[in-house]
């Protein structure tokens, strides 16, 4: 759920998280209910546009929903529709002015735009727009959809917005208002989940189902590959599709690590997902061993599956300090080196002199799991198996994930065995992408990042695009 | 882990946390890290008090120790020896005023106090006092405590030390420093857990033995029962005690819910007792279901113990949402009443049509049971088995935790069948009081919130008790 | 000084303050600096664009410069060139995305704009614009003016430039960095001062030269009207100009109010300006009275003219208390009624039974005035007689200047009597065009808001100006 | 008023301002008003203790008024009387302990207490009580004075105030308020002011009469030497002494710098008597020149009256900058030594190739002296004329001031030859001490810090003082 990243600075990130809300009154409070429940998507920053008919109106910052917003600029987004957004922090890329939503104002009509994921083409449009005189504030691909749209002299808006759509490649929800419609956007692959909800006589869409049970809205059904969805103030919903040709090609890394336990994406519960990771682990590697400890807070549902199907218990022999934030200070540098202890401590009476089966979702650098291993060899542990959950992460991510180059990933240059004695661990396994599939009850995933066969085009030239910081 | 109290106002609270550290250089920082690993026993303020031998240095404030310490003002607090505080957060007697430690200052010696625990006598004592003249600026009992220590004339320190402490009737772990010496002084009843550790040449003393771990130190021994040990600043040594009879008698509470899992009290680690609480109660209570769920995150232990000893699989029913912090507001009141589902959210599609063997650790008002039971419902759980890892806690506690008066105690009045019904579960179990003495591996614990038999004599009418806001 | 608007939100306010920097090691310090002693011109945000040749970085928030920037974020403004901007709040055109310096993002050079002043003509621009397919995302001039020079096709860029310009009518000061030169821009007419000091090799510009005295520059000379200046990182000036016809209008208002005393506007100082005012409406409003009182801070130079030339002594009548900041709070409506009582007192003992001569620099709705001498009357003066330091407002301002409309401004629609009527004056008398000039020692000034006469063309439609909010 | 100390870190400094207000509905808002108009007499921290009768309420903190208080504790502090405090920033003694008023909890009733000036015998009181069992928890002399009133066994509590008072020595303004009265004591030297002033029904007390006229008070009259006023919560009024011999010692640095000039002390108002030495300097010591310059803020007044009196153009030659408040940083230790720059700026235009005549109101230890004049000489200034508004401080105070030791005091050992060479000035004056008086309309003050002659004993070896940091 996105915090063991602040705490190793190692793992992947998704980009982002988008909610919209039509034809309920206050709908920023809901609004803020919905970000909030989508917090783990992102923690930089977050804004929120909303509209009475009659205005648009606009409250951004950086840092947690809790933090940006408050009664007084709650009461100035007025109306009953808004689109909302929580953002990543990249670590180049930072700044208010890509913080989302955007609000673009023009003749015909301003409009709200936020999104979730990566285009793969968007700096090649970016070059056609600039040479005809187009200027960015923004590292942002919204930007380039909103220019996108906007240079279309069709008076037809939705035909505007469907040739933008067929001109952009990759992984995206989109969401837009005007001050009438709320326009709801998914690609044609799929890869970003996006559902809708009802809630009284309105609509809700959100990047995750988990922000449905809050906000009281009852969920719909999820957003299909290529689909448009245009809601109105009256709560008319139409649909329609940019692209003939769609696919099911959901990141398998949503089930794994980005997704909150408690969300169902495209009808699997994320919680249940994982536990049979867990399942399935133990099954394809077993091995002998006194505890099952699983790497707090994301890594507890496979744990629970290994324990439960391998019969060994499960033990809390890691314990995350839940008031480690980011106002924490390490006041000297000597203390600083402290920092993994901090955060995950072992516990030492439980793993002492145990041969422990370690799970952890992912491995992307390889430098957390060597400091937790270190951390429970140090608390006497005999024996360190770990499992992980998510096959060897081999091949960066080009749909919204900030997964490293090539050369960061340990995966894309070192084999099992020899990750398995950079991170001193007895034994190493990782589960199958065939394993994968079938914890998640699925024929088709995007598994691109475990493989390196990717479902769009891509970059031609992978070394541009790591000098472009696209990923 | 003190959370779920923020979470539903409803459980007991610790009221404190006590660390110290002597002949360590940079004391400072070692009690930043001690500290930080105790915020779980106190959220409301925090101090600390260092020495370097020649003054004696003070910071303070209200907030987590994250909030109320920075590099500047650690820097002020100089020295090799120092003791802090964190202070829980009580209804009416909150303010800076009564933030720990205590500086007193005398013509004889300043000296910093702190303590944990509660006097049963103090309102008498003050009595006396106050007819003689003292006057005092706080409600706490470390105050009278430094003047009972003072009033004495004798020159010998450790004497008047030892005679204010034979005066003094209740529960406490106490730590005094001066410029030259560190007091650490336990109740002879041993009430509050309080351990001793070896840090490079120095000493720390810890609430909880997880604080040595983080701060790199050696656990060495508990401090025994009316023990009182003397570190001066070179690291000698000395113990004395100011009974003669001493008895064991730490409060179950802090194995069923106050401690970190990771601390060790009395030698015996919380997370295996409290898993082990499971255990006994999947034998004690057993139920035919098809999933555990554990509260989060205090009853997850429990939960653990009751899936393993019942083959019942354990699910992720509930989910925590870890960004409700205390800047968390809730815009208006409508939205203020979906407090319990921000912080608290039940997985539909892992409850739904399932019967739901529901862990947690206790029930103090029962307000909360009936909230968790209602929103599992609306998930669709078929069926919910209480099981509480605590036996009914039917009598006010007297010794440091804020329990609600006979009133506010849900067993004190109703059966556990009376119980079951308000709460609106289909089943609902307690633990024995035998079941907590075996799952701890102890022969004698004070289990009075259980029995209302207690090991000290208490105020003689409690109802005055109750009005001075004692308990 | 600015500051009396906020503490009767009637005065009128400039929109801003611009200050640059090229060729000069650590640019955003001295740009702190400078911007720090730019405050006057706006508190409502600010941002800094650097540039160390290779990329440009920026930081910008809403707030103080003290308060939006810090050690931290300074340190990421590397480089030897920069450009910062000081924003004043206006009552709707707030938020963040309105904040600068501007950072445009394109193909052929990204760059960082900034300017003082207001556009007569932007919202036709901004029309064409939209028609090709431009969209804004501020209401900002800066962002016209950026799209202008980027649809121009041309590869040479200060042709591109020339030619923004040439389609641009109004009053402005524009700075534009790119990773190589700052480019200074003035209105022909010279509406808004900017100025060139030279600082160790390299040179910096600023909205006011009091900014030059801080960061240790020496005064050059005024950008002339019309004037384009490029420097480059070596230190290069060339000078160019958009303009064949250029006039000299600086605007009246910045030396009667905006600008600091201690700047220095087109050679002549301030203060001495200010107090030359109070001399000339000695001579040509003479009065018997007892002290003169100035309206601080504001009017205390134009008061001390008016007693030395009249020899009636100045006296402290009213004191301003300096610590009613932005964060002050009126706890309840009742004391909220005291407002003006908290922020500026009138000196019982100096004004009882005292006839006043009041010295204010301007009178735009006239609430003030109001306000004022009802305090002093309460404090017992004997006759007030107000003397103010510029002719009667009657039209509204279209180079940057807050002032209301037509209805708002109490000159418009009153004579001299009327108001002194209103105000509750025992006499009222305001200096002359001719006097302004004198005080000024210029020929020619910008004198609109006082003739209605402007030296661009407006706009045909001045109630759709109104409504477009653009002054 | 006390801001320069900020910039220069030279002046001295009161240690304190007290309010009090009693039968007044919503006591708390009218004392957050009163503290407003004192903020100047400290800037440290600032606390408010109120009762309804009932229960006594408290809140204070560390800052200004405006950032302690807020509407929720405010709200907190109920009922129709309240004390209150602002503390002034000592450099050792901070910290929230000393911070007040200090509320003491008796049995025989509870009460707040917070005092102006200093004691001269408090630490052999100190000692006296600490042998007696007294603890002290903060250095301030309220806390003696509390210890002696609650030792006096005596049930007539009016009697054991005055037994306390007839203790202790030096210069005071003490205000004790229990639930139903509130005392209002003066020492009988009258060495601070303290003025009574009618609210409506009930009364209000202040350190100075500039805070009457903001809550909407009428002066009554001051507080008598030796007086002690009590006021109950009908408003009935009873005046006693507890000494017979009393005096009129009012300290001559009250009007000099650091009362408010809008305040009557002792029915002179400040302003007018700054104006004054300003007049009589002119007359002592005239002095060919161009212009007269004042120091802002604290000096203007004087320099006014040199103006005034010797027709010499007073101009503002020095521009303090109002953004240079407490959060300022100085981000590099280069641009840290521009630091007098950023708070004071010369303006050349006005001072180059004048002779100036530069009125300061008093000189410490002449570092800012030095500074002030280096920047009018860099600034082209061709002579500088010094003229002091006080005598030459010469000895240490006692009674409240943080004058520096001897050592510090530069004319405790240099003549004013040696000064003004010192701090480069082409001419020196100060103001005699009979100037003082007539300026004042006095025939007595304490100008012991100008005489070395105290109107108390005082201790007895002043070396020991110093190092108790008395003064």
């Amino acid at each position: 759920m996105g915090e063991i990243d602040i705490l190793f600075e190692e793992k992947m990130n998704e980009e982002c998280g988008v909610f919209g809300v039509i034809n309920v009154s206050n709908a920023s409070e809901v609004m803020y209910y919905g970000l909030h429940a989508l917090q783990h998507r992102g923690q930089e920053g977050c804004g929120i546009v909303s509209t009475d008919q009659k205005e648009l109106y606009s409250v951004k910052g950086e840092g947690l929903v809790s933090e940006v917003f408050n009664e007084q600029n709650l009461s100035q987004l007025k109306g009953t529709a808004a689109i909302g957004h929580v953002r990543y922090s990249t670590a180049g890329g930072g700044g208010i002015e890509n913080v989302q939503p955007f609000l673009f104002k023009h003749r015909t009509g301003d409009f709200g735009l936020c999104h979730n994921g990566n285009l793969v083409n968007s700096e090649g449009l970016k070059r056609d727009l600039e040479n005809n005189g187009s200027i960015f504030q923004s590292t942002s691909d919204s930007e380039v959809f909103a220019h996108l749209i906007k240079k279309d002299r069709r008076t037809n808006r939705l035909e505007a917005i469907k040739s933008a759509l067929n001109m952009i490649e990759g992984a995206f929800a989109f969401l837009a208002l005007s001050k009438d419609k709320l326009y709801v956007m998914r690609d044609k692959n799929s890869l970003r989940p996006l559902s809708l909800g009802k809630l009284n006589g309105g609509y809700v869409v959100s990047s995750e189902t988990c922000a449905f049970e809050i906000v009281g809205a009852k969920f719909i059904r999820d957003i299909n590959p290529g689909e448009i969805l245009i809601i109105d103030q009256n709560g008319e919903v139409s649909s329609d599709y940019y692209a003939k040709k769609t696919y099911q090609n959901m990141c398998a890394m949503e089930y794994i690590y980005f997704s909150r336990p408690d969300s169902d994406i495209e009808g699997m519960n994320v919680h249940k997902a994982r536990k049979e990771t867990g399942r399935i682990l133990a099954q394809e590697f077993p091995v002998e061993a006194d505890i099952v400890v699983g790497v707090p807070d994301s890594s507890t549902s496979a744990a629970m599956g290994y324990s439960e199907e391998s019969n060994i218990p499960m033990e809390m022999g890691l314990i995350k300090n839940k008031y480690v934030g980011r106002t924490f200070i390490q006041p000297s540098q000597k203390m600083r080196e402290k920092g993994v202890k901090m955060k995950l401590s072992p516990v030492r009476s439980l793993v002492e002199n145990k041969r422990v089966v370690l799970v952890d979702d992912s491995i992307v650098r390889g430098t957390t799991s060597v400091k937790i291993i270190q951390l429970l060899r140090e608390a006497g542990a005999k024996e360190i198996h770990m499992r992980i959950a998510a096959p060897p992460i081999s091949a960066p991510c080009f749909y919204g994930v900030d997964t490293s180059t090539y050369e960061e990933l340990i995966s894309a240059s070192k084999t099992v065995e020899e990750v398995r004695e950079y991170i001193n661990a007895d034994s190493l396994a990782f589960i199958s992408v065939d394993g994968i599939l079938k914890a998640t009850e699925r024929t088709k995933l995007c598994v691109s990042c475990f493989t390196g066969k990717y479902p769009t085009y891509i970059y031609q030239d992978i070394n541009q695009a790591n000098k472009d910081g696209k990923f």
